[in-house]
């Protein structure tokens, strides 16, 4: 085959042709093994920002050091600790502990506990993520959103004014069960699963949930009792108008036991789990993007994975101390941060001042009127409600703001549950939609190795007799249907435009740079596309396909079947292919339906 | 800017690079609005396959009879039909009627239903499917796999023997439900749901079935009675060596109205909703699947979701005549294909011989040994279980295998709708998995202006000085912290490996081509990256942003905040730019951080 060259017109750089011919054919390597394919993508898949590249070429003794020091991250921030950097973490400790108490009652209340139990549950957990944590910055401390969620969940069982002891029992369990799910995920290396709870779903609800907290907190303010466990608008706002009020007691002494109060009977377990599970997808959600934030601020990495077995022992150890739900929440983790903290002993500092507290002050903390809790609350909750982000999602992408507003309007006028569900559905949909119905362009000529989509560069020319599209995306069962008919949809309007003028199709240049895998439903589709343009004697051309979906291609024989002389490492290597045989056919017809 | 020419070495085809920058500069167009995006993504969502191109442009009479040609296809082929076609249609109708019968007998068996329904089945719908049916080639008729998956799931409800007309009215209800549930998919062109029941699926689920089905009917062969509704293998085995044996009687006349049987009282409807749904996708998948391959041999296109609303109508009004659910199985319409079919025509003289049959035949049916009607089965179910094709996933996709065999175990030893569960779920796992991991690859030259994967193309050649990497799929939330962690990674071992070297990366070039789209949680994603590069003070470059992603970038502002300047249409330029700027810094260290 020659090159025909033209020095006017389209500039078919010969030097390129040819050093694409002879140093880099196509490559149709063997398959590499299974094994090597399944351990390449269990790596990208688990480990994909290769938590162990620090000590990988290392020597034994130094590898088991660094490992111990990975996996129990105060081995290797103590040893470096000083006095200095103790000032800092000392005042940031206060800081946040003097913001603990108050919170940490408050939070209380709105799950229906003791608020001892809140001033419980800052002083263990924040020790044990001070050993196993590696954020700098995260405070340990309860959520309000939490502390409702699995407060509905477990009304749905038992009254805390009926049952305490009970209801008590099953606030520890669910804590467990987090604990535990916690720890398998980040064990599992299965973090990415808390990617799926989208920044707009997060947004639509907290802000959602701070509405309701608000609205009940007026409960508080106006020193009602008896009010409603529902957390919807509706039924919070009734309880509103029709009820009145009282104050609490707290008694001396650090954390009781409740290991032995943990309940797995069969009849309550059930709400237990399902509480466990929301909560702790919810918190490590804040969790891990908390940690992330402020250390990319310090141009840090955190392991998700690693902070999540953190916050899940956390939570394990924390059930058999009378604690419940703890995370890093946000107001606390800014204001840790604002103080100056220096590393995880600021934990340990808030630790000792709730040790302080527990042994000395709690029954003084008794006396703090609601009033003075539901405002705390309330306007910690207001922060939450962020307009700003809502009207960037509606002014940037619309289907985020509807993500967004499903989560708030199912909390506020649902439940907690229906919301997250409703708008991670939503996500959901979205994603599969995604895969279900991936992009494809038609590509034109901009320079004679640029090609580029039509309908964004109008300016671009197409090739005669060629029609060349790019897939975007896997091909596999979801979309391998959509993917047929719309390629066969692009042939037809080629051909119904070409009709209009005077050359046919008799090229179909598929780019696969993009198609990042495929599956056998896949190469079927390709099969029955191959099937149907034969018909119609257009030939199919493959152009630049990667790694992974050349094995399957050549391990399913679709190679063989097209022929390696149908695929291309460029697609102006194809061009000029093609463009020799049409050439030839516009001499000879009957030659060229030989060829194809 | 000037462009460097060197003769020797690498070429930089100075052509290309002006033309480049004078005609097609990158296409910062305002974002196209909220209306015109919607209506395009619906239309790729809904009407992939553009169903109304034929008529688009004619004018009003014609278009409202073209649309009632389409909606109503027996309008396109009824006044085109002839003597000369109607020969071939009626021996290939007279060849269906003679396998619907013994088959209607045996599958109506299979659901544990009088024999004499399943006769019921033949006559009514294929009436229907002839009027709104667009494959020629389709037969219609009970299966064996949907009988038994209604049959199983109502008796966790009714038992035959205990309330025959109870439980016949349930099935009634649940092949209406499926009829509704069909007739809806195709109205809200929801038809692409069907494609995430996989082929792999579909194999695995069909073999279980016909082991299940086999094993079943040794009771048939061995005459025995009284088995078990239990469809897995170890209850199939136990029941067959525990029991014994009776032989059925049939009535003459045609269908009796059953509108007046069906049952939605609260007690019963789940079972009959539940059944009605998992039938629905699992006979539209069998239906569509192979309307699809047999249109593909004849190179006829054939619109999913209007085939799904020509079987959805014909179940509804089965339901009210005494039919049960009926599709288009594969070897009844792989027959009538043989037979020579022309035209829908077949199902109608297949319709006619079955209103001969029940007329004046049905008694002597009656008297069909169980026995036969056991071999009859098991030789049908023999043919489904596809070892070659189980072997050839086996070969190509082991997680396709997985899949299969998920399926097929499932079915046989738990139950069908579990495997069913199983098996979808892995495969939406692996969906889901794809859109969680997406792939990038690092790009090496190959060519002065073609950039390859160098992993795949090892030949290939970093520049200096610069990382060039390609994403390959949508950055949005399920994926957006994989991505950040994935780039960084790769920035991090090309920095290990530049220090072993002398060349630091100065420029990280993001070949964006494939991001088909982009969300908001993605566009954080991006600034994320950004602040965590500038860090160590390597620029950010973007390559080739597509239309929907380039819209989000310009409304998000990150454009703005990376500036115009380090956005480029090919790498070629990009690389151009960034090499002269690299230049300065080897002269002049400090003019090259103030440029970063």
């Amino acid at each position: 085959m020659t090159s025909p060259k033209s020095l006017h017109g389209v500039n078919y750089a010969p030097i390129t042709m040819t050093s694409t011919k002879s140093l880099h054919g196509v490559n149709y390597a063997p398959p590499r093994s299974f094994g090597t394919v399944l351990k390449a993508n269990l790596k990208e898949t688990l480990f994909p920002d290769d938590p162990f590249h620090e000590f990988k070429n290392e020597k034994l003794s130094i590898r088991i050091l660094k490992g111990i020091q990975y996996f129990v991250p105060i081995f290797q921030w103590l040893p470096k600790y000083n006095l200095g950097l103790f000032k800092y973490d000392l005042l940031s400790g206060i800081t946040i502990a003097s913001l603990a108490i108050p919170q940490g009652i408050s939070y209380a209340k709105l799950g229906d506990l003791p608020p001892i139990i809140g001033l419980y549950s800052s002083f263990v957990p924040p020790l044990i993520y001070a050993i196993f944590g590696s954020s700098r910055h995260l405070a340990v401390g309860t959520v309000a959103t939490c502390s409702m969620l699995i407060a509905e969940t477990i009304q749905q069982k038992v009254k805390p004014q009926e049952n305490m002891p009970l209801y008590l029992s099953l606030f520890y369990t669910a804590t467990l069960v987090s604990g535990l799910v916690q720890t398998a995920l980040g064990v599992l290396r299965l973090g990415f699963l808390v990617d799926f709870l989208s920044h707009s779903t997060i947004t639509g609800f907290m802000g959602g949930t701070a509405l309701v907290i608000c609205l009940q907190q007026l409960k508080g303010m106006l020193g009602l009792k008896h009010f409603t466990s529902h957390t919807d608008v509706v039924h919070v706002l009734r309880a509103l108008f029709e009820n009145r009020k009282e104050v609490g007691k707290l008694s001396k002494g650090i954390n009781p036991p409740s290991l032995h109060l943990l309940n797995f009977s069969p009849e309550y377990i059930s709400v237990a789990v399902k509480a466990g599970i929301i909560t702790a997808i919810i918190s490590l959600a804040e969790g891990i993007a908390i940690g992330r934030s402020f250390s990319i601020l310090d141009n840090e990495q955190i392991d998700g994975n690693k902070e999540m077995i953190a916050i899940g022992l956390m939570n394990i150890v924390g059930s058999f101390t009378s604690c419940y739900l703890t995370t890093g929440p946000f107001s606390k983790t800014a204001v840790n941060h604002n103080a100056g903290c220096k590393s995880q002993m600021s934990n340990v500092v808030m630790s000792m001042c709730m040790l302080l507290t527990l042994l000395f002050l709690a029954p003084l903390f008794g006396y703090t009127p609601l009033v003075a809790l539901s405002a705390i609350i309330m306007s910690a909750m207001l922060g939450l409600i962020d307009y700003e982000k809502a009207y960037h999602l509606y002014k940037t992408d619309k289907f985020d703001f509807l993500i967004c507003m499903a989560a708030f309007f199912g909390v506020a006028f649902i439940s907690m549950d229906m919301g997250l569900i409703l708008s991670v559905g939503l996500a959901l949909v979205r994603a599969l939609l995604y895969v279900a119905r991936p992009p494809t362009c038609k590509l034109g000529t901009i320079t004679n190795t640029a090609f580029r989509d039509i309908e964004q560069y109008p300016g671009s020319n197409g090739t005669p007799g060629m029609l060349i599209l790019k897939l975007g995306s896997p091909i596999y069962f979801p979309n391998s249907n959509y993917v047929r008919e719309r390629i066969l949809r692009w042939v037809r309007d080629e051909q119904s435009l070409a009709n209009s003028k005077r050359n046919e199709i008799e090229y179909l240049l598929l780019e696969f740079g993009g198609v990042t895998s495929i599956d056998i439903t896949g190469v079927e589709t390709l099969f029955e596309v191959r099937r149907c343009l034969a018909a119609t004697s257009i030939k199919m051309i493959l152009i630049n396909p990667r790694l992974g979906v050349m094995e399957k291609l050549i391990v399913t024989k679709f190679i063989d079947v097209i022929g390696k002389e149908s695929v291309f490492l460029t697609i102006e290597d194809a061009i000029e292919n093609c463009r020799f045989s049409l050439k030839c056919s516009s001499q000879s017809k009957s030659k060229n339906v030989e060829i194809a």
